[in-house]
């Protein structure tokens, strides 16, 4: 066991964090006030590698692990949570291009996505079905010359600003196996993006609902097979919530570092806040469930890494883990700053309202339970 | 004992409910995002008596108790949480002006106040002193025509727009009991407003730095006698904090209504939510807690109305009580909506950041800590 | 709404105060560690009416309600949880043959038990039937001269030193309507006690296993009508969640004292415990949290008083909210004593091993969640 | 990074393993229920090297790291917490004489310690310093044969049943700098030994308070240097802290297996257990933080053995919420088995009983967010 960073490890995290305090924090508070997609940013990230992080080097990207990757993410999610999310969506997209695509669709897309001069999007939930992952009702059906795709897709990150749509759409009324996957052109006839969602936090990405109404897709824009779209769903999702634990344990991280340094500056009584026993004791807490968050996330993309047949169950723990800490962590520096927590010129609010969504995205806290449950009360079964 | 409201208290319960959904409810989301300032609402509910609920009769309010007002204030806050606060605010202001104010000032401001006609706001809170209501340094010499104020005041409820002024300003050096209390037109020559903060919520009413530079006001606008100014602000920190537990109160019913409703309608895997175990389990105890939080509430309403020596204690109980189970309460509420609880179609994201500053607001719930453990700690002191 | 005892209540509180600091509090610690039933003590507080509280005056009781009552029971259980906690279930016996006995079984039993100078168990729960009452499968055939009784009851306090058995058992398959209740003579042939389960707490009552083989008893023994057990015992079951709920408040009273007297007294790094700053919030929480409990349990039980409608979810509510919060109390009070909170010296460690049992006994908290959101969730309905 | 255990560590998990389901668990309630002390296992433990884990090999130790002894101890504690504790105890005591002992203590004592053959207990505590080492009263006088010691120490385990005393004494009035370490036989002319402790839990061994009444030991006995005492204290400190929350770690995942166990097999309203929900949520909550907190606890271990200069800071974390945890896991656990959990015929309040003191010893949690919270308020500190 070690649990240090190697020196490559540490490298990259010394890039992501300079990226981070040069390129993102600066702007955060302003991209989320007005509502920026920062697009020159991410290009910018691209041109680090960040847009392709776990892509293979064979398809023209970092190739490197999971693990690697949070690691970077976490340096970057510092600077700004809702970009960095951004990130990550589009991260998992071009890897699924990556690992599933035919290789006419691998040429047009992937030099672009790898270096983040395109962008993509993932479009899995449907307004019926939250965290019900096999019910959609999105169909693509079989044409001469490829598919037409009908249906609605909600809480679409990047929706109306990206280039390339990753959708998950039924081929047959087979349930969780009648589901398949595809590439879609942003930009295809028949799509049609609704108007901005107004959010509590991430406000640095447009979230639309999409509607297709029959969107031709050619036959080559299929991932896989047919009927392989749950499984590379659920495949990524392990990836995803790794990486949406990890955006909560950069941002709480910040969130914990600000709120100690005020701590340090702030007088009340004529002493600084830090001389107070309850507030040392509550950033005591925050720091150490912090910590045990982040190993946690570590471990479990470890786990992912190494294709541990209970990585989908450590990915569930470590996301539920680490964006209920991440969320109280926030909100905990937002109440040692008192009134100026709450208010815009700080920091703290936007952490709070920004990692908030964490514990809802990518399957809900609640269907991270259900997954931990089944696999711990499973005959044989022990998590460790 | 009894805990059941009287006829005349359920009278009051509905008449403010039905205000509450018909003035306040439908147009809540809209003030919030367009940071409207409901003057008019206002006004209507002054034609109610709402905004001198516990100014005596004889100075033209209602002449409650603090539990009748409480009882009242629920309701309003199921409508709107922003626009009750700062209705509780303003009465708060409204009373201590008919309280400890000059014949001439009465006569000059009540009959607007209590009509909701005018507006005041109470500037208690200074940039150095959060918490620390004995170290203001906001000055009021003494002069020939009566006093003039130099200092700075931050997050005024209400600044900018409202027609007269509750000032905590020092006349000596000695320490608390050097505070005396001014009632100041909004715009006497001298008071400089501050830009609007941007907040997390609250964002039906301004919050404005104040500043007074040189800013001269008659004798007869010093409340009660030089020096008694921390007395008043102690006493109405006791009626603030059950006005503004009443706030969290009445919004986690609302919250948890809301939730409550949705778990009946929507359906995940083929059942409604409200088959789901857990959220049953979730729901139940939202809903225990918040009996709870409503009963303390109460009682120390009662408390204060009966000038109990301990009263202090237990509005500060209720205050920091209900204001972490109000905050809860929508916060879980918000999850039980899943994403829909994070995009600004449904009130709950709203809900969330509105209670927020109540764990903040008349003394940080950590002040609140600070307050009970004196009294629990103090010989022969015993809370039940 | 009043929430102040009235004169008569306050001396009932005051009796029930002297008697647990006389007759109780001196001697908990010894019975605990002896695992002594005290039945002369018993027999003392039976004296002072204790035994039959809210048993019609016409019947020999007090004719108190449910709410006066947890004023006198909340006393007692700050001398000693367990006697408390037995005399409750003894004084829900006894309501129970006093409100639906036969006279032959009133006269014959009414005197001694009002009196204490017999004592009585409940015997509801079964091996295989935690919370499921419905399913209870002890049988009571009907015979010539009455009734026969087989089968088996668990975890019976008091069991094997009480004088009379209140028995529930089946008279029909019709699920819970085919559930009827008896009065069996605990010395009847063919009652066969089990040995005394060695507990956690709660050592100063008997608690065994009931066996009945073939047990016969008369036709008068029968309460009320056939097939009216199960709702007897649901009625009974109301009453005895604010009981168990109570006898957690005084307990968390009582351990709550003892930890501020500690914190005044104890020094570490040279000062007395009471000036750290964590101890004091922590002390502030345990406070709070535990007047908002005994507020719910009163409430509760005027409801109960009341016969209110959504009786049983009030004081489900209660059981739920004042057995968890007089658990962490006593727990907290623990460890705010150190080492000495751990050992048998102090009688923390006891105070924490006797209320444990409260949140599983009558209804486990997880059976409590279920009855509010039960209710919660019907149509119409508001918990408020 | 990697999570995952070496051959080597897995190998020494599976003896352990072995070891405590054969010789520990079979007989765990024994010990507790009868007060037994059983060396004749300890022994057995210390023919497998368990007496000397991180024992240097030069001195007949196993000479392992110490995350290598919490896999271990972890392992033991699933068998018997107490006598693991017991043993960890005693490990620590060993460790310290064979790093620091003269040439006679260790040729004197250190092949009885390492084999199990004679125990040690570790004498820190006084009645009157808790928690506040520096503030130790016990004396040693220099004398022409060595030292004088005169004094009292509590909460000693093993006491009256151990070989030899590591005992911690002031030397001169310097505070931290004044205390020094000693190694002093257990039957020395003038050690007194208290009765024995009457506990929660830790039954299976005897706790006293010792009393040195002019107790003469050699030069050789001082460990070290004079003076380092305390610095010696605070080393075994970081050492006892992993130890103590492996000791939680190991009980905690017992009582987790064992709440499965029963939720599979139990039937509640016709279902086993593991087909509620909440029940399901339950469990994942348990097993979620209970891997977190193995992570934090090897993590800090690692920290230990690569002497980290924020060694103190991580130990002091996984000490705090790895026993936080435990305490919650076990308690979850006997709620989980309902009324079966609160009596002794089954382990859950044992395992309860038994962990809840380590939230308590080798400086309680309070003391852990004291050491946290000054580092991570030093300047230029990060605690990652």
């Amino acid at each position: 066991m070690n649990f240090n960073m190697t020196d490559d490890q540490q490298a990259f995290a010394d890039v992501a964090k300079q990226f981070a305090m040069q390129e993102l924090a600066p702007f955060a508070a302003q991209w989320d006030r007005e509502h920026t997609f920062p697009v020159e940013t991410i290009r910018k990230a691209g041109e680090l590698g960040f847009c392709g992080l776990y892509t293979p080097e064979s398809e023209g990207g970092l190739g490197l692990s999971r693990l690697d990757s949070s690691i970077i993410f976490e340096q970057l999610a510092m600077g700004c949570t809702t970009t960095t999310a951004m990130l990550t969506i589009h991260n998992m997209a071009t890897w699924m291009i990556a690992s599933w695509g035919t290789d006419a669709v691998k040429a047009q897309w992937l030099p672009g996505l790898v270096t983040g001069e395109q962008l993509a999007s993932y479009c899995l939930t449907e307004p019926g079905a939250g965290s019900d992952a096999a019910s959609l009702s999105t169909k693509a059906e079989k044409t001469d010359a490829g598919y037409r795709l009908n249906g609605s897709k909600v809480f679409i990150s990047g929706a109306g600003e990206t280039d390339v749509l990753v959708v998950m759409a039924r081929t047959s009324n087979d349930g969780a196996k009648g589901i398949s996957s595809f590439v879609v052109p942003a930009n295809a006839p028949g799509i049609i993006y609704g108007k901005a969602e107004e959010k509590m936090g991430w406000n640095a990405q447009p979230t639309r609902m999409i509607t297709f109404d029959n969107v031709e897709v050619s036959h080559e824009s299929l991932l896989g097979e047919h009927g392989q779209g749950f499984t590379f769903a659920m495949k990524g999702l392990d990836g995803g919530r790794i990486n949406i634990a990890t955006c909560s344990i950069g941002t709480a991280q910040q969130a914990l570092d600000t709120a100690r340094d005020y701590m340090l500056e702030r007088k009340q009584f004529g002493k600084p806040l830090a001389t107070f026993q309850a507030l040392q004791f509550k950033l005591a807490d925050m720091n150490t469930e912090l910590v045990a968050a982040r190993q946690l996330v570590r471990m479990a993309a470890a786990k992912l890494d190494e294709d541990d047949p209970q990585k989908t169950a450590y990915c569930a723990m470590a996301k539920r883990f680490a964006t209920d800490v991440g969320f109280n962590v926030c909100n905990e520096a937002l109440q040692i700053h008192g009134g100026y927590g709450y208010i815009k010129e700080y920091p703290l609010e936007r952490h709070m309202r920004d990692v908030r969504v964490h514990q809802i995205l990518e399957g809900t806290n609640e269907i991270m339970r259900l997954i931990i449950s089944r696999q711990v009360l499973q005959e044989g079964s022990q998590l460790l």
